[in-house]
Parts: structure tokens; C-alpha cells; sequence
């Protein structure tokens, strides 16, 4: 199966990738090095969610954001590489969690992401992780997950 | 047109590059990857804006904060390989905005430091770009840019 | 002398490297790029310290989490790569401090961990950083060193 008939089975399927607000890019290949720009919750080009963890958003709302924070990027890497067969693999990603001062539960959140990324690319949806509680994020949304990766 | 004729032209010349101020270089290349540390709104070897967007700064003051850090860039980025010429391409920016909880134009305010390297560096200036709202910088600064790069 | 010797000769060792607490890897090479998840100030599988730097934790607290952010790190790196020798060298470090919003001593606080590799991995520890002050980090630890790599 491939990445998207995997996403398939689970009843989801690639959005049509956001466009960049400022000027920059969506993503970016140069020789063997991939990144992309930060991704958010926005479904239909708005965000999909908005608030703080730990005060207008719960654990499990949070994970939701961050799958389709997710699902946003793989929408960007297919845009980007024309096929996932390019893709040797995911690197790293950097989560940022908007919260209020005493959230703890950072990981939670952020693992609706990586779950998602290991369900449809296997092993070349594995990654290292750094994560940060900040206090405010574009248009007030509640999460943004910056990936690079490697191809061939 | 080279980098600095194109500066010229916009009444900028690159400055000297700050030094760091930490156990920590400037810039760095191993094979084909380079980084350079994050960039702050600093000339004459001090801040030249210092507090929160959303409260002290407008968002105006906040461009013109991340076009001072990005002009700093460049001249890190001179400094490093000699010549701009090695420079195959930015690959990512990381823009972080010392800002208010609810602030939410932290995209504008980057594009400050992002329409410059587009301006000077053309299709090498592109780059993808991660923004977060964070509660504080050194220096009670209030832009810094981290900007990774691919060279021959 | 190796690493593990001159670490035995500052009185240090290498600790077990602390697990993933999420859906990640510790540590993930793909060709000549090498990642290592967020590390923090954990012993034991426990956090060895928590607060804010700048309300419950001094400057000189923060540096002593920061080196032993470095010293996690350094087992990571160890654990995934086998063996110092792969190392070509660090690149980046990206340092969070989560800190009261007036907090300006970031870099001060990080030093503690790159001075550390400086003293262990000579020139191959040499790397850019950035520094953001964060509101929150998970299970409250203050300090969280982000590091990429490249080798042989």
C-alpha cells in the first residue's frame, strides 16, 4: 500500500496544501536536503482550531490539531516531491505547543502528529522530536510542527 | 549585480558581523550544510530595539527589526564563506517574536527580514520558515532569525 | 584522549540515555545528516530540576541543567552512533529556557552545555545556537538543548 491508501484506510485523505502567508516557501529541496515550513491546524484555508493548551484546549483537542497539523504536511511533502517515493526519510521535527505557563503534557499533544506520520510512512516516518511551549502562535492557533527530511 | 551591489542600490551595506556572545560560533560549515546562529536586531554592537511586539513595538517597528537581524545574516554569512558566491541556498528560517500572548501577526513581521534575502539573494534567498511567539529574548531583544544553508 | 576519558577527567560520565517519551526517536541518521531529539535535565529517568529561570531557578542553576542536558546528549549521540569516531562534528544547537517574561540570560544559562562539548568533542563539538525564552517545557523542566550533526 502506498502512503495514500494507507490514509485512506484510515478515512483520511491529503488536503489541498495551505499556502504560505508571507514570503517564504511552502517547502524547499536543495541537493539531498528537504524542509518545510512550519505547518498548522488550518482545514479549508482557516484555522481549524484556536486557543491555548491548558485553558481553551484540552489534551485530546490538542492531539487532534497536531494530526492535522500532520496531514497538512504530508499534503506539502506530495506537493513538493510530486511522489513519496522521493522521500528517504523524515529527520526532525520541532513542535511548538501554544500554552498557558504550567502546561505539561507537551508529548501527548504532539505524538497525534507523529503517530499519524508513522501509521502512513513506516519507517521513513520516523523522526527525532524537540518540543516548546510557547506563547503565541500565527492567528492564535494552538500548534505548529517544522519538519526536514532527506531524498534522494 | 552582485550581493552588495544589490544592497547599494537599496542604501544598505552589510555591517559588521556581530560577534558571539557565548561558547558558541557564528557560523559554521560541515560538508555540504551550513547554520548560523540566531540573528538579533543588533547594530554598533548593541540592541537596536528592544521589548515585546504587541506591546512596546508596532508591527512597522517589528519589520524593521527583522530586516536589521537578516541584514546581519548576510553579513555572518559573508563572513563565513567569503564569498556569497559558495552560497548554494538558504533552506530554512526560524523566525522567533518575543510578543504579547495574543499576538497574531508574527507572519508580517518576519517578511521584514524574508523580502530582504529575496531582494538580494534572488532564487538563493528562498527558504522555508518556521515563526513562534516567544515569552522572552536575550537582551529583552524582539526578533531573532536562525537560518541553515546549503553551499558547494 | 577520547571522549569517555576526558569526560572520566572532569569527574563526569556518561549516563543511560534517557528513552523517547512519545511517538520518536532519540536519535536518527539519514545519509550524512544526523538529528537528536530534545534533551533535557533528566537523571534517573527524572527530572533534576523544574521552574522557571528567573523565579525558582538562578542563572547558575540553569547552567548546571544545561550541562547536564549536554552530558544526556552526548549519551544519546554515543548510543546511536556506536562510537564518537563517526562524529564529523556538531552543527546546531537550539537552546529553550522556559523563563519569566523579563528573563535576559539565556546565553549565559546555555553556555553550560556548550562548554561541555567544547571541553569533550574539541573542534567536532564547535556548533551555531539559537536561544528562545519559553513559557513552558514538558514535566516543567527548564532547559531543552536541540542538536544536529553531521558524519561519516
Amino acid at each position: 500500500m502506498d502512503v495514500e491508501d494507507r490514509l485512506a484506510a484510515m478515512g483520511l485523505m491529503l488536503p489541498a496544501p495551505p499556502a504560505p502567508v508571507g514570503s517564504y516557501r511552502a517547502g524547499l529541496v536543495r541537493g539531498a536536503c528537504g524542509a518545510l515550513s512550519g505547518q498548522f491546524p488550518i482545514r479549508d484555508g482557516k484555522p481549524a482550531m484556536t486557543g491555548l493548551l491548558g485553558r481553551e484546549l484540552s489534551v485530546e483537542q490538542g492531539q487532534e490539531a497536531a494530526r492535522l497539523a500532520g496531514l497538512n504536511m504530508l499534503a506539502q511533502l506530495k506537493h513538493l516531491l510530486g511522489t513519496f517515493q522521493r522521500l528517504t526519510g523524515l529527520i526532525r521535527m520541532d513542535g511548538l505547543v501554544a500554552s498557558v505557563p504550567d502546561f505539561e503534557q507537551h508529548a501527548a499533544v504532539l505524538d497525534g502528529a507523529s503517530d499519524l506520520l508513522a501509521a502512513v510512512l513506516g519507517e521513513r516516518g520516523a523522526h527525532t522530536r524537540s518540543v516548546a511551549g510557547v506563547a503565541s502562535l500565527p492567528m492564535r492557533m494552538p500548534i505548529e510542527i517544522v519538519v526536514t527530511f532527506a531524498l534522494t
